[in-house]
């Protein structure tokens, strides 16, 4: 059935063909199949988040496969739930899609939620399929914060130490290869499919993260909102920031600034946080800057407009 | 801000206007606003489960108030987890809508899923807002059984009988009317806003309903999914279906089949559930039939084709 449409197979065989894709692990009670599933929360909470993705907007069909489009849905998600220090347990998949879906390409998406979810040990345990005119993904992670409170936004504290786990700056020096007519590479692999530091946010989290939130509209505007969030303010220092090479070689191939890509880039879905002055970090986690009393986001001390990143219908 | 657009407002603060309007009940622990929302699950259990409505597809904007669809869309799923034994705790939405959307619409959306939670002591806690061409709304609701097993769609046995509650036809002929040229009356209203029986699903599960779901696909297709699922086969009585007085009135004026209606129509979220013989049940659950050993679904004695009900992609 490879070249077949969602058309051609129906609802409810897509659906059967995508739940045979799928594989339900150990915290999964009731899997796909019945009105609902039932999922453990073995402390008592549940950790919940949606992000959609909608083509054309968040991905192009000739640039992204299927399997790109779950993985990177996914791991928009996913990193939500370690963003609060939690850890990703079970996806639910709302599609919409066009009835010349061609079911290879859905059984690709179904295939890279899997993969995705699998990394943090998470299963897909629920969705829905209808006919639209173009494809929307509405993906909702669940999480687990094994007894922890989780890690808001708002307690970053003047003194507090900025910290970057993850990739800043691949999935916009990617797209702007794509942009240019590149088709691989590193930095295009990474807007593909991002790579976020799941268990970055759960360990932040024990080692007393004040605040901490996943980077999905760029550095300086994530900052910006913890800070606002906090009732705070943030310094950046530049010669902090990492600028890995894979960015810095696109930059230097497209003539245009890595810079802005680190500080204005989304979709890595890098973790951002405020730790206490004095924590003693994992090597993987870089300080980039400290909380401040006033508000606002400076960078080298010059103050930044703090929307600058991604914003839907601007 | 009545008329200004989704473009007007922008998507943040479209978000934050939506979020003015939700409230949090004891349940929710980290409501909107952050990376994701932390909700109590008493049982160490969540219930999870996922609907899509597409505009043209499950609802017309012409025929539908933004709170309608939003009632709509939370009944949907609300009623899976009432379905499966359990009490809905939480909602989470994820919107794709074109930017020329009224601000006005999408707000009524939001009091619309509002209300529908509020019915069941469930609340808003998180979302997305993203731009399409078409409006998508994407909900999964989160629920609690009160530590009992949840109901599935595989346990009905040969001797028990099969049962209803809540409306049947409803949707169906409030459609019919629609598509007529009618525009109020009660099986108008009851197809924009479903009024699925909440608390059933929780006393069907403590009665020992051994299956259970909702009646979303049509009452012979829905039947007929659970006597798969449980390898069993199921026998209505015509003459034991409840045709509401709406319905019939419905059918006299259109001069069409009420029973059609009932047997068929879906979205009205009735529960369909099948108990032990000699179970006492409320008055406002009907027995419609009986499960037998054999395969398939008759009426009165004859074979019925159990693929009636709406399937997308067909």
């Amino acid at each position: 059935v490879a070249d077949a449409t969602a058309r051609d197979l129906g609802e409810r065989d897509l659906v059967a063909a995508v739940c045979r894709r799928l594989t339900t692990g150990p915290g999964v009670l009731l899997g796909p199949g019945d009105d609902a599933a039932v999922v453990a929360a073995p402390d008592g909470r549940v950790v919940a988040t949606t992000d959609v993705l909608v083509e054309g907007v968040h991905f192009r069909r000739d640039w992204s496969s299927g399997y790109d489009v779950g993985r990177k849905a996914a791991a928009a998600n996913l990193a939500d739930v370690a963003a609060m220090g939690g850890r990703g347990t079970a996806l639910l998949v709302g599609l919409a899609a066009p009835p010349d879906l061609s079911v290879s390409w859905a059984l690709a998406l179904a295939d890279g939620l899997r993969d995705e979810a699998r990394l943090v040990g998470a299963s897909v345990v629920g969705g829905d399929i209808v006919a639209s005119t173009e494809i929307v993904v509405s993906v909702t992670a669940l999480g687990d914060l094994a007894g922890r409170p989780p890690v808001s936004r708002s307690g970053a504290a003047a003194g507090d130490l900025v910290v970057v786990a993850g990739r800043l700056g691949w999935s916009a020096a990617g797209l702007a290869l794509l942009l240019a007519g590149a088709d691989a590479g590193p930095c295009v692999d990474g807007h593909r499919r991002p790579r976020p530091p799941y268990d970055l946010g759960p360990l932040l989290a024990r080692l007393g993260a004040t605040a901490m939130c996943d980077v999905s509209d760029g550095l300086l505007v994530d900052l910006g909102q913890i800070a606002e969030a906090s009732g705070v303010g943030a310094e950046l220092e530049l010669s902090a920031l990492p600028i890995d090479g894979p960015v810095q070689a696109a930059a230097d191939l497209l003539g245009l600034s890595a810079r802005d890509w680190v500080l204005g880039g989304g979709e890595d879905h890098a973790l951002l946080a405020t730790v206490p002055a004095g924590t003693r970090l994992p090597e993987s986690v870089v300080v980039v800057g400290r909380i401040v009393a006033g508000p606002g986001v400076r960078v080298d001390g010059l103050a930044e407009l703090p929307d600058a990143g991604w914003e839907h219908y601007r």
